[in-house]
């Protein structure tokens, strides 16, 4: 058995019941749990040293971070995070105020998002802190939004600018909670997920669960003053679409609505730029378009520039 | 700042919200999210290599008692265990087999207890695997059995017989659910806890929450056969009170109850022994006494033999 068949052994057959209305492969779980006009939203992400933070890493961003990631997730259904529980995972030899240091900033953003902390856990991890969070929100009966509903003629939006997240947004990004909100109450919001893996990674998590094939316009994929700053390490334009942890939402609706959208955001959220990319086409993959011509986009993230 | 100052520190003013009926501190968190006639539960617990399983531990048993622990801590509320989200820490170097076999154990349990697994991750954890599970539950409103609710006269009752568990049944228990649920819908529980942490353990974390102390009947308190068998390793009436991982329920009823609860539960599981071990007294603290006297038992777990 090698990686990708374990992978394919863990995620078939896993035991459900009626209570579930989306499990694994989502942004978040989809829960009915009986309130009459609300489904349960229920996520965990673990960030680990070495791989997501460094020892030299400030422990209030450390913990901020590992908040943000679930609340991002939420986001991407539309929904409002409610309760969390943090298991920390220490070596046997630690600093307790860079512990406290870590609660410190994951407490002061669960405060500013209305998140109650309602327990966890230490313990024992040799290899050095590893933060487990599970996060637990609601949505609106009817509208949480989930990835397989893109549709052919879709315009598909990404909120912010793309790349160079590790310059230092990974540890101060702000989940767009309000916004996602905002986006289902007001517009038919078709799919959505927020970028954690770079558009390329994440685009064809929305495509493979709505069955469709994207078209995206070169020119209009907005790319982050990092990733142009960094352009010596890694072409801008890569880095805007292969980067990980950018946590901005992209989502499609009908075309129809597109420009509805665009005028009514720029109002409600003048300083947050959101960008039409391209649109939900039929068939598979992604195609890169600009006034040259077009070309495929590698599914594993990777573009091949003319 | 000391291990106890942090662990005040991580404890005092967490974050809150209006959704919180019992946080940190309890068994499992319960919340409000608005169904009529259901709470919430909802529980993290981690297990990791080199303390609570070793390489050599065969990996459906690791799965298995990964989940069997929160259902457990669903069990000392009373409540219906529901979904659970998996998060697997693997050291760069596994072998796939025994990552898949370590799901099929927890699968099982989970298929059994009716839960459905929805979602989680595997991430890099360089100093071995970890298991970190979240898990949601139900409990019917108004029958969710908190550690705070002891009352002075109230008899103490445990299930199953205590001690030894390293022996095997740490790895091979049944986490109580149905008989917790069925204690509850038919007699006024006033506090329940499941016992993680040997009686000596745990009790106190129900007399802390109740305000009052408890007087134990030395021969009243059963004791494993595993716990007898290894006397010579540790006496057995203290392995019964301070061995770890029992995973039985200790709960209180009123003093008046007593006789019809152990009439009743011996028709409903004659098999599951059931045992009044004492009863809650005014003040604090554990008193332990036979028939040649009585003796303070210490807070830490530790007895003093005569």
């Amino acid at each position: 058995m090698n990686e990708f068949e374990l992978i394919a052994h863990l995620t078939k057959s896993l035991p459900a019941n009626r209570n579930v209305l989306a499990g694994a492969g989502d942004d978040c779980a989809v829960l009915d749990l009986g309130a009459p006009d609300k489904l349960i939203l229920f996520k965990t992400d673990a960030v680990v040293e070495g791989i997501h933070f460094t020892r030299e890493t400030p422990p209030e961003k450390i913990g901020r971070k590992a908040l943000a990631r679930c609340l991002s997730d939420i986001a991407a259904m539309a929904g409002t995070p409610v309760a969390a529980l943090v298991t920390v995972g220490l070596p046997e030899k630690f600093e307790p105020e860079f512990v406290a240091k870590i609660y410190d900033g994951m407490n002061a953003l669960a405060e500013q998002s209305g998140v109650a902390i309602v327990g966890g856990e230490t313990t024992t991890n040799p290899g050095g802190i590893l933060i487990s969070i599970a996060l637990l929100g609601t949505v609106a009966r009817g509208k949480q939004v989930l990835r397989g509903g893109a549709k052919t003629g879709d315009a598909i939006f990404v909120t912010g600018e793309l790349g160079g997240s590790l310059a230092g947004k990974h540890l101060e990004f702000e989940p767009r909670l309000e916004e996602a909100r905002w986006l289902a109450e007001h517009f038919s919001i078709h799919a959505m997920i927020d970028l954690s893996d770079g558009l390329a990674g994440d685009l064809p998590h929305v495509l493979k669960a709505s069955g469709a094939g994207a078209e995206l316009l070169k020119d209009a994929i907005p790319i982050s003053r990092e990733a142009k700053s960094q352009a010596k390490r890694k072409p801008a334009f890569a880095a805007a679409l292969t980067d990980g942890e950018d946590f901005e939402l992209l989502f499609t609706v009908a075309g129809s609505d597109a420009v509805k959208l665009l005028d009514a955001w720029k109002k409600k959220f003048p300083k947050l730029k959101l960008s039409c990319i391209g649109k939900i086409v039929a068939g598979e993959g992604i195609v890169l378009r600009d006034k040259t011509g077009a070309q495929k986009l590698n599914v594993h993230g990777y573009v091949h520039f003319a």
